[in-house]
């Protein structure tokens, strides 16, 4: 008698409604349709001049390349953490810095290190979906905040009280500022409030600063706002990646800082969890802290605020409702209102805005499965000449409507 | 009030005895002294020159590599479904396959896939302790096979029946042919015989099969001996790798075949949890399959041939006991017996002959905590001149014991 088999369950990951965007996106360009898509999440120009030409050198000289340590090559951990003393005037040693395979290889890690099967972790809807997946595959329960606009979609000590009350103890908090979809961020009085909340609770904070780098001045000011929650608080886990300020996304390349407490279990995990990041990726990335990398890097961010500024002044041309304010990273993230028009939901929006005009953006509900059937995530990392022309073809596809 | 936080307890991995020796290796190497490690799994030559030279040219274009699909490029797909045709005369749909960030994020991914926390996998031991580390630390209870020389250090029939009776219903059977650390191998019957036997059962094989290609003809023979558990059943899980008979260790990448039944699963959680694998190892991976390389993998593994009959001359003059049959792979798994002499276990006896002559070697626990302590892992890959000039060293070693 042959059994059937069975698959896990606890996998059961709901499927992304831009998958289908993209599918068709696709379609429509082997059609030769002139598409403009600005669902990525990342930018288009690569890595700096440096760490390309430094890899290519290591594969041109045919340098074998081995297994490294599992946490990386002491030489990149140490100039990660001189980044730290550079962007944030910190000291960060080096051990307490694990290179990993992308920020989805620190997630990993660090949630298995962190926390037990059954603990709770709080983070704010909308949200990457990533963070609720990975946990809840690893049986750890995700408490969601019901973060909007009057919390700027960022998690606050209100609603941690609240979600306390209502779930009993919180082991973990996920922050991500600036924020996927959001592009909002925290400021450093908030960190420190919400750093400071944690510590007196036992809560772990994990501080993902993925997008630091890119974020840009508020207006009659020069200063940029990233804040590390290393700063407040080395009881934090701070995860962090080469793939936005440096353009590599494709490398798979990312770090965490890692607090003292939690070095023995990562140092146990990380080699049989992923063995070591990618090698080449690695000594390439020593390049990527040179004053000319950080000069590259400085000018598509530069790029990217002028970008965004086109985008904010045609705000009132989109004519959609709240829009999330886009203090970093690259995206806006905003409620349709009257536009969504006749359509069931932003995915039918989304759909219909492809197939009329071209244009590609991602509908809200993959990361606000409660919230979101209303909004659109509309990427402005490919660039201002595609997101201008873009934002001409919705506002066209909106009169029609 | 500040609470202590906690660190994860499911992550409570055991540290592997193989760290004080290279931490070890380390300090004399940095001392001038002339070691030789016979430690790591993996070839020194570093990928076939069609590879690197691809690899350099993408980094020398600056072409961005930025994310590709979840499992991989199309192209890389259809390039490793072709070689099941052509190792194994099989044919594979490129939609049942997964590119993945080494094998280690295909144990990861599949053992998501297939397996709820509270199941059982039954494995080998000694095996590769990832495996158990990496199954225990999402929840999957491991049912040890007590695997010795007279099933070849390999799962069988008898094994799994007698462990189903004594802890019910089994899930999942791992089973790695070529073996690390021993290197055997079962053979087309056998693994006939197991698959049938899992079918039956409604058990969910993944069959590791990273040391595929090196592998050693019978004596009297010229057949290699590598076969597929997909060639018997594509309900198993088949898990590969570019590091080993490519000698493309550093630069994570595997797959996964993937059973019709597990896609929908792993297509939804593989971004998740990865987002995608290396992407320039991918690109120039495509040359992996070309004549030229296949022909220089080809030569390495001769060259592991020669070793290998070199360790094999060499049992006599080391005088160890039972000797796995190293039938694939580059190691040699031993009892030390006799020549244990003195020292406590063999993670001493490593010790003391690194300390001595300068050879570094893998004490057996790391791989079998109940019967692991006195045995030692030989690696072979270190080369010709390496591996004899060790052997010489081990038996002055013991003379003087």
């Amino acid at each position: 008698m042959q059994r059937s088999l069975k698959v896990a369950d606890r996998a059961k990951v709901p499927a992304f409604e831009v998958m289908n965007i993209l599918d068709r996106v696709a379609q429509l360009r082997a059609e030769s349709r002139d598409i403009i898509s600005l669902c990525a999440g990342e930018p288009g120009d690569g890595a700096p001049t440096a760490v390309s030409k430094r890899a290519a050198q290591i594969h041109a000289a045919g340098t074998p390349m081995t297994y490294t340590p599992a946490l990386g090559i002491r030489d990149l951990r140490e100039a990660i953490a001189k980044h730290y003393k550079r962007w944030y005037n910190i000291e960060v040693s080096a051990d307490n810095v694990a290179v990993t395979t992308g920020s989805s290889g620190a997630f990993l890690l660090m949630f298995l290190s962190a926390f037990n099967a059954g603990d709770k972790v709080a983070l704010a809807r909308p949200g990457y979906p990533a963070y609720a997946n990975i946990l809840r595959t690893l049986g750890i329960d995700v408490i969601e905040l019901d973060a909007g606009q009057e919390s700027r979609y960022q998690p606050t000590v209100d609603l941690l009280e609240s979600a306390w009350q209502q779930h009993g103890k919180l082991d973990g908090l996920m922050l991500a500022s600036p924020a996927n979809p959001t592009g909002t961020m925290v400021s450093g009085d908030e960190l420190a409030t919400l750093t400071g909340w944690c510590k007196d609770r036992g809560v772990r904070l994990i501080s993902d600063e993925i997008y630091h780098g890119i974020d840009y001045p508020e207006p009659g000011t020069e200063a940029r706002r990233s804040v590390s929650a290393w700063e407040m608080d080395t009881d934090t886990v701070v995860i962090s990646s080469f793939s936005k300020y440096w353009g590599m996304t494709g490398w798979r390349l990312g770090w965490a800082l890692v607090p003292d407490d939690m070095l023995p279990t990562v140092d146990a995990l990380a080699g049989n969890v992923a063995l070591c990041p990618p090698a080449p990726a690695q000594y390439a990335a020593l390049e990527a802290f040179t004053e000319a990398s950080y000069t590259e890097a400085e000018a598509r961010v530069a790029e990217f605020a002028r970008t965004r500024a086109a985008v904010l002044e045609s705000i009132g041309r989109l004519g959609w409702g709240e829009c999330a304010p886009a203090d970093g990273a690259f995206y806006l993230y905003a409620d349709l209102g009257d536009k969504l028009g006749a359509h069931v939901n932003a995915a039918a929006y989304c759909a219909a805005l492809l197939e009329a005009e071209g244009v590609a953006i991602v509908p809200g509900n993959d990361f606000d499965r409660v919230n979101g059937h209303s909004h659109v995530r509309l990427s402005f990392a490919a660039g201002y000449e595609a997101v201008t022309a873009a934002i001409e073809r919705i506002v066209r596809f909106q009169g029609k409507a």
